[in-house]
């Protein structure tokens, strides 16, 4: 039987809370990039929280768009959930923006980290596509200053299909075992969900 | 003393709820359109009741980034709240897809609705475009079959700097007076942001 986690919307507000600090210390990001529809709130509460914590003001949050190839006609079963999909991305201007900033890549799950990969490798293309467009002399220095960082809600612990450099600070707001996770924005009956999430607590 | 109004996740959880069943009948989207930050996460939850209702595979959710002109310096205290900045708009690929489509406009509070009329004009622009891409006998049909709608989780009942076309389909979670929203993700404490939102609701 799969065993699901409920979570709540308080709980992940919290576990954002819980995190933040060390986050904005050990990384203080410039920018944060949520991939949509899941790192969506996670990106919208953390700012709130990174705001407490730095003396900038509101960081900027990009949106980008990906999904694991999901079932169509005349998809095998071994391309679901292998590729990864992008539905949006980083217009020019952001681009740029990107080259000489501590970035940071949110999420909701990392479970097979296909997703988180395929952010981290194609948003470093971007960069290097951009670093063409500065003086050869100052690129080494740029790429240099360039950082990105993973943060996710919940990393599922779990033999991963893809790995990240071990050179990006990588943060989640808990490991958990491989379960089902149910999240409240997927519930239809919140009460329902959020009832069901406090009877877990109760007997964890 | 301004009077705030306090709301949880919950809260706009079922405001939402309440409120998609007539969306998807009378609009029946095709696309979702965050204005992000505050419609990201009203978005996301859309999307959960929208597939619900309707016999579409999950929507696309898409995302713009808006915000009025903020304070900085050599700004005039006029400009604030004046000017709508961009931060992120679609690429290419997504402005095609707006062709023919019914694309639903989501941020989660409409004040001076200076944002909404600026997301709605300037997707307008888009499609104009793109229709330029189309053969000329078939743009006046594609035009036609295009259509944009808001959605908005709070509407504040006050004068209106902006006004939207009144060909474009309208809907709110809720319309409240002139008061300061406190949205639960800008809340630092979850916990004391949920008693308050419940002792207005006890008082009221």
């Amino acid at each position: 039987m799969v065993q699901h986690l409920r979570v709540t919307y308080n709980d992940i507000h919290n576990l954002i809370r819980q995190r933040t600090p060390e986050i904005a210390r050990a990384f203080n990001p410039d920018l944060l990039i949520a991939i949509g529809g899941g790192g969506f709130f996670p990106a919208r509460v953390m700012r709130t929280f990174l705001r407490e914590e730095t003396s900038k003001k509101t960081l900027q949050i990009q949106a980008i768009g990906l999904s694991l190839y999901e079932p169509v006609d005349g998809a095998s079963e071994e391309q679901i959930g292998l590729e990864v999909v992008r539905t949006q991305w980083l217009g020019d201007e952001t681009r740029k923006g990107l080259v000489g900033k501590r970035n940071l890549i949110v999420d909701e799950v990392d479970d097979t980290r296909k997703t988180i990969h395929y952010a981290v490798s194609e948003l470093w293309k971007d960069v290097d596509r951009e670093l063409l467009n500065h003086p050869e002399g100052e690129r080494a220095a740029l790429r240099a200053a360039t950082k990105f960082g993973v943060f996710v809600v919940h990393n599922k612990k779990k033999t991963k299909l893809a790995e990240i450099d071990a050179s990006t600070p990588y943060f989640s707001g808990a490991d958990i075992d491989d379960l089902w996770l149910d999240y409240p924005w997927e519930a239809t009956d919140i009460e329902a969900h959020d009832e069901l999430a406090a009877a877990d607590k109760a007997s964890a």
